[in-house]
């Protein structure tokens, strides 16, 4: 059931300790087929090195597991909701990366800063306000993407692909998994670049609107030009 | 004598390397046979590269050597108290792992700023008041592990598994020495991220205490939910 | 046609992800045949990994394309500008490196902190001003190119080989594209010490000139006495 | 000629490449035979990936070139001025290395923070003073190595075996070549971790005199008791 999925999802949950995202077990990747409803995460708290594609948990939209002998990672509530409410997106990873962990652990949204960011993000990375006391004790997890959704609302999920959980760290999206990996990756570079911005130039300002929309849509809008087809590559 | 252990200790020694906590031979680790009451611990001063199993040194918890050619790690003796008053804890690990250091440097505990702390330690990771004149003089190794305790009184070690030695650096515990291991790695990432944290948002407070309990507890209390059997790792 | 040249540009830009500098195809070097007043670059969007010698690109000094299946890289009318302008260089390459990212991104240029900096750069590394809402609408890539050459009015390109756009990142330049990595790789990490230096003493004042000339025209100007032949290499 | 140390300095400057401490060419080893009065030193400006042994050069005390088919170090006069200066030292190490260099370029001292820097330095890693116009001009090499001599005037060099030259960066010196850079590796270090020191607690004091007396002297005095034999190793 769904091999080429899980072997793919299982191969994003490696691509992200081969860019130094994770540290232990600390992250995951899933992917959705959105024909059949059905998503594929990765199992909870087993090591990369032993992990295979066939221990790939599959579970439909209301989480009901349907494949796997493992229990799925913990935070697959909060990548359900995600998935319910983002029609658009087809892969969701979550990491505990150091730079996009440290503004969220700060509580700050990641301003436009210069060009790299805005080739990706077209706007700042926000980050969400903090859980209620009572969400923290009821459903934690769906509560988790509840607030992912509520800090996006208007605003399409493709044109800011990832967020960060206040005091928590990043998510981020793509149109499968692969490219969410990417987009996981491209956030921590951002976030590192934007912390030393800072430490440089305490006061410095977003970049104008200008710059910001032509490299984005110089890349992802109708009248992209960048690379050979459409592709999330840059350069 | 002990073979299984020192193997054990031997791999968790090369580990600290591994993991990139160590330069030369600045670190130890050490694990306990509860029921004989022997200790094993890394040699002082010998090359990583060069460490066998054999190499290690068994003592008794009152520091007499019973096997072994070389003489133990010059920081015994804060093993020694630590086994002694911590009675749950299994393995030892000391490190000047840079970010860690850097806290215990400036004399400051490290505060919960995010769920990568919480999902591991019980609270901030306190920094020990300065050692006297007195206590450096005369049997400093036993007085370090002396102002370790004191800083716990009335805290269960296994809930905060580290602490920052002040101008010194960190140890860290667990219920074995691979555990201690995992707990040095884990403090010396939390320790990074808290540092820029700071740097980003120098009054930023500490995350509420239902975020720290939720995430605590939900890997380590009676009602864990976390991995596929008690373990320590996450997600 | 122009073998040579291009299996050493496409060996240059490889060198940009062995020396760290690039994510992905963030990055891009480019070289001239003078004679035949030809230029090579990358092509947009390829993978490093997949990247060929004969996957480079040949274009003309007005950017009519020569030779090769794939499209240029998107910034070639930037390289164009440059060499058009700069007749002394013979290699270019554009990343988004970390460090000097930042200090583009703050909008300062880099000062004279040391002899690091002063060995290969005649002077502080400047950030050009902005672009114009207009220059960013229109020729975009080539505007890039010209505020480059307008910030360098009246100082030799070739005796500070790289500029920091601003919001955007690094471009260096030399007298090959062998060359002009390696001044890409000096400039990210005087770029880093730079940063650090300034949050250690943050009212740091620049070198001496007398420093300043010393050590770059020992290993540049008409007595240098480094190396075994002229070279850019140091100690 | 001084095979045996030709192959140890040869070693000792790769050996500053593995420790990741040079960049290109950015650093030299030199080791000397104080019965015959012969220093033995990298040639200058040729890729430690084409070094080989008998690459080395030897010269004599007085600077004159006694083997070798290549130019010594342009940094051969400094070198020369510590071994005439400081008659205990058997080896030099002079890197760019980037956290000892941002303290040159702060212009800062490094005070001593925590014992890693008190196991091997006795004291803070003292600035010297900036060159004057005159020095820089004439002889600016020997008059790096005299402001050096000045900077320890009334201190053993084997106490503190490391200095950071304003403006520039570090050397560093042991009783060999090997000791010399596992000095320059540890300055590096502590380098690291002073500066991050700083920008967690600004007003952080040096450690108090009784701290560094007992990690020194535990070490390196007449009782020490580190190590299995007296060594430069730690725990």
């Amino acid at each position: 059931m769904l091999e080429e999925l899980k072997r793919s999802v299982w191969q994003a949950n490696l691509d992200l300790q081969k860019h130094g995202l994770v540290l232990f077990t600390w992250g995951n990747v899933s992917g959705i087929d959105r024909e059949q409803g059905l998503v594929v995460i990765k199992p909870s708290g087993v090591e990369y090195e032993k992990l295979q594609p066939e221990d790939m948990v599959v579970l439909d939209l209301r989480g009901k597991q349907v494949e796997g002998k493992y229990r799925p990672s913990s935070d697959t509530p909060t990548h359900l909701v995600l998935y319910n409410q983002f029609a658009e997106i087809g892969g969701i990873v979550h990491t505990h990366s150091t730079y996009a962990t440290v503004w969220a652990q700060a509580g700050r949204s990641i301003p436009v800063h210069g060009t790299t960011h805005a080739d990706y993000f077209y706007g700042g990375i926000p980050c969400t306000r903090p859980l209620t006391f009572q969400e923290i004790e009821n459903q934690y997890e769906e509560k988790t993407g509840e607030v992912i959704v509520e800090t996006f609302q208007g605003k399409p999920p493709a044109s800011v692909p990832g967020v960060l959980v206040n005091n928590h760290g990043p998510f981020a999206w793509g149109k499968d998994e692969q490219e969410a990996v990417y987009h996981a990756v491209v956030l921590e570079e951002i976030a590192k670049m934007a912390l030393y911005t800072h430490t440089l130039n305490p006061g410095v300002a977003a970049v104008d609107q200008s710059l910001l929309d032509k490299h984005f849509l110089r890349k992802h809008g109708q009248h992209a030009y960048y690379g050979q087809v459409a592709c999330t590559d840059e350069e």
